[in-house]
This record gives C-alpha cells, sequence and structure tokens, in this order.
C-alpha cells in the first residue's frame, strides 16, 4: 500500500518511548547517566531490543555491540536504507541526546507498519555503541569501525579510567554480537538529532536541515617537565607542566574570543598533571583543546594558532610539549541530494525551518565518508546539553520525525 | 665528662644511617617514595626506634605516630632540648629531605654516647608524621597538633586520595601511640634541614645559619560552572570551570615573574576539574596556589594580586570563585639567641657559612609557635628536590650536623 503524502508520525507513541528511556540509567534530576557497556546501557539495549522485534525488526548485533533492526524491503538484495544515532549518554547527559534519532528511526518503522508500506529498499535503524567517547575514548568509535576507520581488535583493547576493557564489558553486558563491524553497502543514512545548540530555539524555528559540519580541529598534547619544591626554587628554573597546560587552555579560550564575533569556538577541555598536588611542581601534563569555525579556511587559522600557543605555553613554563593525537571533522561532509530530499520535505510540509551546520561530532560524520549522509536538527531549549537541564517539548520533534519518515521513504523506494 | 669544645660528630656513621634509610621505600632511581603510614613508613619506623634503642634513647609515640627518642639529663624535670623532621617522603622524593633532620638529632646522641657526656637538660630526637602532606593534607600535621593548631581527633579523620582514613592507617602500621599529641614544655628546638634552594651551593656555601622563613600566603580555591557541549556552545554562553583554574594558574604564574628579580616566586600547584573529558565544559575545578617573597609587605601585595586574579579569572571563564582555605606562614619567627648560638658556632668551627631564609615550610615553622626555636641549612645539588635528582655527598653535612651537636649541647647545659 502507498504511503499517503499527509500520513504522520505518532509522535505521542514516540513521546512515551523516549519517556520509557528517560528512566533507565537515571543521573542528575531530569537527566541521565547511562555509560556505554554499562549496566544501564545493557537495560535500554535490551528495551530497544524488545521495541525492534515488537514492530517486526529483524535484529543483529555486531561484534561492537551496535544494534541493527532491520525491516525487510520488495527488493532484499538493495543497500538498505539507515536510520539511527545513540542510546548512550553522558556522565551528566540528557535524555535526548542521541536517543531521539534512534527512537524517531524505530517511530518511522512503526509508522510505516501503520500504514502498512513496505519500501523498496530495506530500512535499518542503528544504535551505535559508544558515541560519546565518555568512558572509552575515541568517542563514535563503532560507526568508525563500520567504516573501516577503526579496527574491531583496537577498539576491543581500550580500557577506561577504571583499566577494564571495552571487549570484556561488552561481553560482560551480553552484547558481543557476530555481525562484523565493519559494514557493507549503504544506500544512504539519515540521522535526527536534537542541535545542542541554541539557535533554532533562539529564532522559534521547528526544524533545522543540516547542511554539513562547522570544520573542527582538535589535538591532544602533553607536556613534560620536572618536579622540584614549589618554595625555593627560582622562577626560572622552574619546569612546572602543570603551568604548561594552564598556560596553553588559556591562550586556546584567547583564540575562542577572538573569533567568537563570527561564531568561532575554542575550547580547553582537559588538563591533568602529575603529581598535581600542593608543595611540588608537576613533571608531567596532558591537555586537550580543539577549535571550530563555519569557515574551512578560518578554521585551519585557529587551528594553526592553537598549534603555535602549544609551543609558547610550553616554552614560557619551560617544558617541552609533544601533540599525541590530532583530529579533524567536519566541512561540507553531507550529500547533496539527500540535503535537497530533507529540504523538500520541510517546504512541502510547510514547517518553520532553516539551514543549519552541526557544530558537535555526529556517527553521521563516519557514515559520510562511507555512502550519502545528512542530519535533521530538532530545538533544545537554549541549546543546553550535555547536562541534565537539557530539554525538549514533545512538540519539537514533530516537523523532525515526519520529515525524517518521507524523506526515508522517498529515498528507498525510489527507482 | 665534658664535651670537649673539639669533639666532632661522626660524620661517617650518619652516612650510613642515611644510606640504610635510602634502601626503604625506593622510588625512582636514586630517589625514595615513602608517603606517611604506608608500609615503608612501617619499615623505617621500625628502623629508627631500633637505632634509638641502641643509643639508649627511651622512645615513645604520640597518638599521632610521631616518636620521640629521649636521652634523660641530669636535671630530668626541666624542659627537654628537641632536634628533629621526618622521615616521610613525597610520592617521587629525595633520600635527604627531612630524615638529614632526624637521623642527624640521632648521630648528636650517638656523639654524645661516644664522648660520655650528659647534658643538664635532657635531649630529644622527634620524627614528626605527615610533614609532606603528599597523603594527608595539610601538611606538617603532627607539629601542629603538638603545638595546638589542630586537634588530634580531626587529624585521624583526614582521609588520603582513596579514603583511607588517617587514624585507621596509623593503626594500621601499629604506630598509634599512647602519648598525647599536645605536646608540654619544651626548652629549644633545632631542625637540621637541606637547604632545598639553590644558593648555598651556587656559593660553595658549607652551612646556612637560618634566620626566618619567606612569608608564604597560600590558598584553596574552587570555581562552579555549568557543564554543556564543547562544540555548540558560544564563547559568550560558556561557564568552563577548567578555563577559571586554568586563567588563575596562568595569571599566578605570571605574578612570580613580576616579582622575581627580588626572589619573589608564586606558584600554580594543584588543579583539578570535572568532568574534565574531550566533548564537555567542566561544571568543578579546585585549585591551589601560594606566593612567596622575602620581604613580608611585597608578599603581602603578591598575595593581594592572587586574591584578585581568582576572581577575575573565574569572571572571564563565567564563573564563581569560592576560597575555602588559606594560610599564611613564614617571617621572622625564629629565635634571636638560637640563631646567634647557631651563629658562633659556624665562626668557632670555621666552616664557610652564610645568613639564609627558608623558602619552605618546616615543622619548625610550628614549634616557633611553641619554644625558641631555629633552623640549620646544608647544602644540596642545585637546589633540586621533591626529586629522585635530589643529591648531597657526606661532606655537606659535616658543618651542619657539628654545629647541631656543640649548639645543642651549649643549650642544654646553660645555666
Amino acid at each position: 500500500m502507498a504511503l499517503s503524502p499527509d500520513h504522520r508520525a505518532d509522535v505521542g507513541r514516540f513521546w512515551t518511548t523516549i519517556e520509557a528511556s528517560g528512566r533507565i540509567g537515571e543521573g542528575r534530576p531530569g537527566g541521565l547517566s547511562r555509560l556505554t557497556l554499562s549496566d544501564s546501557d545493557r537495560e535500554i539495549r535490551d528495551r530497544f531490543v524488545g521495541w525492534c522485534e515488537e514492530a517486526g525488526l529483524s535484529v543483529e548485533v555486531d561484534e561492537l555491540g551496535s544494534i541493527f533492526g532491520r525491516r525487510e524491503g520488495t527488493e532484499p538484495d538493495l543497500p538498505p536504507v539507515m536510520m539511527g544515532s545513540h542510546l548512550d549518554t553522558q556522565v551528566n547527559g540528557g535524555r535526548f541526546d542521541g536517543i531521539a534519532g534512534v527512537l524517531g528511526g524505530l517511530e518511522v518503522m512503526r509508522s510505516l507498519n501503520d500504514a502498512g508500506h513496505v519500501t523498496r529498499r530495506p530500512l535499518v535503524v542503528v544504535d551505535w555503541t559508544n558515541e560519546e567517547g565518555a568512558r572509552y575514548s575515541p568517542p563514535m568509535v563503532a560507526s568508525g569501525a563500520f567504516v573501516g576507520r577503526y579496527e574491531a581488535d583496537w577498539v576491543h583493547g581500550l580500557t577506561d579510567r577504571d583499566g577494564l576493557r571495552f571487549g570484556e564489558e561488552l561481553e560482560r553486558i551480553g552484547y558481543k554480537g557476530a555481525r562484523p563491524a565493519r559494514g557493507g553497502p549503504v544506500d544512504a543514512y539519515f540521522e535526527l538529532h536534537i542541535e545542542q545548540g541554541p539557535i533554532l530555539d533562539a529564532e522559534g524555528r521547528q526544524v533545522g536541515v543540516v547542511t554539513g559540519g562547522y570544520p573542527s580541529h582538535g589535538m591532544r598534547a602533553r607536556f613534560d617537565g620536572q618536579t622540584a619544591h614549589t618554595g625555593p626554587t627560582p622562577m626560572d628554573l622552574r619546569h612546572n607542566a602543570l603551568i604548561a597546560g594552564a598556560r596553553w587552555l588559556t591562550a586556546v579560550d584567547d583564540i575562542g574570543w577572538d573569533f567568537a564575533v563570527h561564531d568561532g569556538k575554542a575550547t580547553g577541555a582537559q588538563l591533568t598533571a602529575w603529581p598535581n598536588i600542593a608543595g611540588r611542581l608537576s613533571d608531567y601534563a596532558q591537555a586537550i583543546c580543539d577549535v571550530r569555525h563555519p569557515d574551512p579556511i578560518t578554521a585551519r587559522v585557529m587551528a594553526e594558532k592553537m598549534r603555535r600557543a602549544l609551543h609558547e605555553a610550553a616554552a614560557r613554563a619551560g617544558c617541552t610539549a609533544t601533540i599525541e593525537d590530532e583530529w579533524s571533522w567536519g566541512g561540507d561532509i553531507f550529500d547533496a541530494e539527500l540535503i535537497a530530499l530533507v529540504r523538500e520535505e520541510a517546504v512541502r510540509q510547510g514547517w518553520n525551518w532553516r539551514e543549519i551546520k552541526s557544530q558537535a561530532g555526529h556517527d553521521a560524520y563516519h557514515m559520510a565518508l562511507h555512502c550519502p549522509s545528512t542530519m535533521i536538527f530538532t530545538p533544545c531549549k537554549g541549546g543546553i546539553t550535555h547536562n541534565n537541564n537539557e530539554s525538549c517539548e514533545k512538540e519539537d520533534f514533530e516537523a523532525g520525525l515526519n520529515m525524517l519518515l518521507h524523506a526515508v521513504v522517498k529515498r528507498a523506494d525510489r527507482a
């Protein structure tokens, strides 16, 4: 049976599912603390698998624990259209970040069941393991393995702060599946996600058509100095790695302010030092910083300033700096045809929409390396996220869910 | 039998004892990692008690674990003359810091046994528990309790980073004694210590007559902000407590350089933040900074700059700052008569000496609140300390040990 262009997703049903998820792994009031591969991650996975099966989907789990719920198409041999995001959260996370994309994909499946419509290509909804990177670094690691950026064995060997290995924790919660982490052909990937920024909310928009990501450059660096007693050591004989790190973070924050007028951002996100105690100068520090800007060339300029600030900070503290890791993402990575398809749905359905760029990393960034991909953003109050104050209303998802539904079906049904 | 003015301490025996200590709780090559109330602390305590008993001293342990070895005087009811320091070290500490003062006091006892001289007043050598503060904050806590600054019950309740309580660890290693932590009358306190600074070594001096301490002002502050996603949050909506902390440490380091020309120092020694991970702005940070300057008024000016920098750093990061603890020490705290006595011995024995101020905190700072006190400094290579590269030769102690011996005896024998 053909899908009526006026068919609507059941936002009430979607919201009830979100609320059920919001009771698993509760953190600070109103928020979630559902770290990847934890007991509460197992619990939401069990629920998600149950929901998939109730919706008639066939479920597969890959060797990194990502869960794939498949709704067969009339031509099962064609590459599937995928939707999804992640069900894990930060230590102090919200109830919508990632979760809305997985449960939104599930709602598309349920809506098509209501309509009795079978798409030409198969549809798959996916929950990617460890998107957040809050427990195991790097983030988005399972989608990265899907597209061939990481090897599954390497991911299994990652350890958290307590020394627990990814592979063992995955087995412990019963989600080490048989399906290879490396994915096969995919026709297209759609990711619905809360904006995690203040723009849609401030402008009163119902939805954002994502056209790309802010180019972002990050680095993790270590500083080496020399321990000494704080009291008697003259300033010019000091090699305090903690000060090298503090100076770098301060300089990077200054870079952010210098470029803030055109929406540039620079972040000092992490600084650890050893021994980091009163009475001692530290001989070791490690720090993570990144810069983001909507314009790719400006983002590169900011990254170069961040790099020079690193060595200047080390020099001023009498230490050496070593870049241990560097990464870049974002830019015009999403597929023009998919963006146009989403935009057409926004216009056809009559929502108050705007084009917008993603400022955070998402699994869609990895998938864009593998197949045509794009994202749809829904508003969140004040842009607050990664925080128990992350807040959305049921109505915030109405536009996004219905655009996802019809864009996915059009893509899956095309000749 | 009267002590000959030419009697010499046995530096070789002292050095052998230092070497025995240097094999207990070995850390990085050449250094010690002998944290207070650890198994290796128990081991050196057992050895020290044995050495005291071999020297005929009567040993008492107080309720905070400080060990007192007493050599009776001809007038046992007079307040004793005390010598001592500490046998605990930093995580990456040296073999001499503190240790030379305790084992130097022991050598004085042994030398008097050799000479067959009994002083008029009793002599006591003390090992103070937890001088370093590397495991339990604050440092110098047992000497502080001796002089009434801290209550023993409060000290017993201190916890280390693993949540282990001071009182329970003290019982575990068998050094919770019966003697009250609060001390009785003391005639005088002498502390021999390595300089922990570069001055004596650079000038080729054999010994330093300590005339006081650099006035020092420190504070521990916390910063409160708001967690948020690093990517989408505009600079002007950020409340990153880690950046508040980094800015404070940077500003305090700048203050140190501004006053370095007259030997001022400012130190950012500790910075911790939560959640302190990539992808998140931190909502909490804690930092410890201090300033030191030989001139008391300049030290106060530096402290005031440090305080203003705290609130400026917090404001620039959109956070609030709260001072959780403040402390001051140093200045002209030592006793003029004792300083003169030590200086006379330096002149009489013909050493290459100079007057010097202490730049680190010592148990003698507490004892100076209780009785006439002073210190004697011995050279250490390059001033390097709190580090396994802390280095002294046997000869570096010859002047200090012999000045300690004769100054203590003159003080104890005076009418």
